[in-house]
C-alpha cells in the first residue's frame, strides 16, 4: 500500500499564482470583451536582448551539426558560462568566488525550492514576512513547518515582520534560526536592505552557527550606491550564506529559465554526530543525481548577457521597467496610497486604503477598473492589508492601468 | 546550529557517471595522445535533426518580439506540446490519457527523482538489480533506503536479480513493495519485457495496492511487436502506474533537455488516515512549487519532433545508432562473450568472461584499448561481473573501437 507525503495534504491545495491566473480566467470567462491588465505576477513582457537572440541562434546551429553538437553537458554548468559568471558578477565587486562554486541551473525557483534536499527536517526556519511563497511551502513539504493557524502562519517557522511600522527592515529573530531565507532587493515588498543592515545578518548567521539562503533575483534593478549586490560583499558571508541568481528578471529569461546558486567552499553545515559537513560537496552530489544540466543553447544565451552589447541592452530594458515603477508608485502616491519599493526593485508595495484586505482589494481592482495585482496576503499573514503591483509591463499598458486607477473611485 | 540532511553523507560521495568522468580524465592526463573512444555514457552524438533545429529558430525569433514574446509558461508544459504528446504517444496506440495528465519537463533524470518528494518516506522501494542509479540515490536521500552492505546493496530496498540466470526477466517480489520502479526497454541491460511479462507487474500493483514507477526513456528503440512502448498498453496500468518518458534519447535531446510524465488523475495513494489522495494533485502542486515549467523554445522543439520531416528524421538516427548495436553485439560475440540487448534498445550488456570483475573489466578496456564503458556493478550488486556499451557513438567510432576489441588479446 502505497502512502503520500503527508506534508503535502497540510499546504492549501493551489499555489497563489495559479489561484491568481484561475480567477482572472473566471473574471474573463465571463467579461470576454474586458481589456485586463496583468500587473500581478512578476513576469516580464519585453523580448529578449539582441545580443541573445544572436547567440541562441548560432548555439541552435551548432546542435544542427554533428562536429560542434552537444550532449549532456556537466550538471553544474558549462566552464564558459560559470567563468564569465565569477568575473562579470564577483570579480568585478572584488569578491573572491571560484568557478566551482557555481552552480548554474534552470532558474532560482528551483534551487531555492530544492536548496532544501540537502539540509535536515529539524532546522529551524527563518524567513521575512510577506515573503516569495516558494520558501514557505516547500519547507512545508519537507516537514519543517509544523502546523499552520488561522492567521495562515506555520507554527515552527520563525516570521520576520516587515511592514511599514519598521520600515521593512526586519529585526534579528528573538528566538534561534538555523536557515534565514532573505531575499534582497526584497519580492515582494520592492525594499532593500542597506549594507549596514545587511551585515546584521551575516553577523547574526556567524555568531549562531546559521546559514543565510539569500536570494538576489532582483540585483539588476538596484539604483542606489549603499545597497549591496551581492551578500558577498559584505565581509564573513562567504562562511555563512548561499546566494541565488536569476537571468528571468536580469535579461528577461522567464521563458527560457537560467539561474545560478553560489556554494561557497568553505560553508558547512553539521551532521547528526557533529561532524561539519561541505555543502557545496552536498549540493554537488544533489544536482549530479536528480538534475541533467541547463540546456547548452540556454547557457550560451546567457553568456551572451555579459556582453558589452548584451549588458547595454539589458540596462535599457531595466531602464524601462524602472520608469514604469516610477509611473506606479507615483501614481499610487496620488491617489492619497502610501506606496514602497519601486526605487532599487521593479515592485511596488501598497498599504491598501480604509484597511480594505488584501483580497477585498484584488476583487475591486479586478473588477473595477479590470487591473490585476497580488494580494499582500499571499506572501504571509503580516502582507495583509498590502498588495503589489509590478513594473513589468509595457508602458503603454502600465500608463493606461495607471489612468484607470487614477479615475478610480474607491 | 544549521544541520544537513545525514541521509547524504551514507551515500556514496561520487555518481556512477563522475567517477567513470575522472577515471578517463586520469587516463588521458597521463597519455594525452590516446585516442579515447566512449562507449560508456549514454550520450548521443548525432546531431538535432532539423525540423527540430528549424523550430528552434523559429522559437527564438519569437523571443526576439515583443508581440511574439513569451514570458513564464504552464509548469505543466504548454498545452501545444501536452496536445501533440497525447495523440501521437497514446491516442496513437489506443490508450486513453488527457493533456492534464502530462508534466512536461527537463528531462525524466529530474522527473524520475524528484516525484519521491510526493511519496512517504516508509514506502518500500523495488528497484531491478542491476538499476539505473538515479533510482536508489535520491531513495537514499529521501531516507527510504536504510544502511548499506558490504555488496553495495541498502537493506530496505527491495532487490529483484535480473541476471543471464533468469533471462533479465525479473521475478514478483516475495515481500510486499509499495513503489517498484521499473525502466522497459531495459538501462543498463537492453532487455524488455514482453507483454505478457509486463502484466504481471500491473497485476501485482493493482492487487497489492503498489505504485509501478514505469521509465520508457528508450521507446522508441522497440523493434520487435510484441514489447509494449507504454505501460498504459496493458490493462489496468492506468489505476497503478506512472510513466516517463524523454527526448533525449529518442530525438537527441540530451543537450536540449525535455522530458514527460504521465500521471493518470485516477492513481492513488494513501495519507496516514487513509484517505487516498490523487498523486496527479500531488505531483501539478509539486511542479507549480519547486518548478518553473520547460523554456518555451525547447517545447516548440519536441513538438518539431512528432511533425511528418521529424519522425522521419529521428527514425533515421535511431536506425544508425541501432545498426551499431548490432556491430557492438556481434563483435562481443565473436570474441566468444555472452552479449545481451541490443535489438529494442541501445545498450549491450555483456558478461566480463572469466568472470572479472566489472572495474576490472573496465580498466583493462579503458588501458589496453582505449575504449570507455560502464561497469555494471555500478547499476546495482547483481551487475557485477556485466558490462555495459552503447550504440551512440559514431558508426566510424563504434567500427573503430570494435575492430580494437577484435584484436584485444584479453
Amino acid at each position: 500500500m502505497a502512502f503520500i507525503n503527508d506534508n503535502f495534504i497540510i499546504l492549501s491545495e493551489t499555489y497563489l499564482f495559479s489561484e491568481i491566473a484561475r480567477k482572472v480566467a473566471a473574471y474573463k470567462e465571463h467579461n470576454p470583451s474586458a481589456n485586463v491588465i496583468r500587473l500581478g505576477i512578476g513576469d516580464v513582457t519585453r523580448p529578449l536582448a539582441p545580443a541573445v537572440v544572436t547567440a541562441l541562434h548560432q548555439a541552435v546551429d551548432e546542435m544542427g551539426q554533428a562536429s560542434t553538437f552537444r550532449g549532456y553537458g556537466p550538471e553544474q554548468g558549462y566552464d564558459f558560462l560559470r567563468q564569465t559568471i565569477v568575473s562579470h558578477d564577483f570579480e568585478a565587486r572584488g569578491i573572491s568566488i571560484s568557478p566551482d562554486e557555481i552552480f548554474v541551473s534552470d532558474g532560482a525557483k528551483s534551487d531555492t525550492g530544492n536548496f532544501g534536499d540537502i539540509l535536515g527536517k529539524d532546522n529551524i526556519i527563518a524567513v521575512t514576512d510577506p515573503v516569495y511563497p516558494v520558501y514557505v511551502d516547500t519547507n512545508v513539504m519537507a516537514g519543517r513547518a509544523g502546523m499552520q493557524d488561522a492567521s495562515g502562519a506555520w507554527n515552527n517557522i520563525v516570521y520576520l515582520p516587515c511592514t511599514a511600522e519598521n520600515q521593512f527592515v526586519p529585526s534579528l529573530p528573538d528566538k534561534h534560526a538555523d536557515i534565514i531565507y532573505l531575499c534582497y532587493p526584497n519580492n515582494p515588498t520592492g525594499t532593500t536592505l542597506k549594507r549596514d543592515e545587511l551585515k546584521k545578518w551575516v553577523d547574526y548567521a556567524r555568531e549562531q552557527d546559521s546559514i543565510i539562503l539569500f536570494d538576489a533575483a532582483y540585483e539588476a534593478f538596484i539604483s542606489e550606491p549603499d545597497v549591496p549586490h551581492s551578500i558577498y560583499e559584505i565581509e564573513g558571508a562567504r562562511d555563512v550564506a548561499i546566494e541565488f541568481r536569476s537571468f528571468s528578471k536580469t535579461a528577461g529569461f522567464t521563458g527560457l529559465r537560467c539561474g545560478y546558486t553560489v556554494v561557497p567552499k568553505n560553508i558547512t553545515a553539521h551532521s547528526k554526530n557533529h561532524e561539519r559537513i561541505p555543502l557545496n560537496r552536498l549540493w554537488n552530489r544533489r544536482q549530479t543525481t536528480k538534475f541533467n544540466g541547463t540546456a547548452y543553447i540556454v547557457q550560451r544565451a546567457a553568456e551572451a548577457v555579459y556582453s558589452a552589447e548584451g549588458q547595454q541592452q539589458i540596462k535599457e530594458t531595466i531602464a524601462h521597467y524602472m520608469h514604469n515603477a516610477t509611473l506606479i508608485r507615483e501614481g499610487i502616491e496620488k491617489k492619497g496610497i502610501a506606496a514602497f519599493g519601486g526605487v532599487n526593485a521593479p515592485y511596488i508595495w501598497l498599504k491598501t486604503p480604509d484597511n480594505i484586505s488584501s483580497w477585498q482589494f484584488f476583487d475591486r481592482l479586478l473588477n473595477e477598473v479590470n487591473v490585476v495585482g497580488t494580494p499582500g496576503v499571499g506572501f504571509g499573514p503580516h502582507g495583509e492589508g498590502y498588495f503589489r503591483l509590478t513594473a513589468f509591463g509595457s508602458l503603454q499598458q502600465t500608463t493606461e492601468a495607471m489612468q484607470r486607477i487614477a479615475g478610480w473611485k474607491l
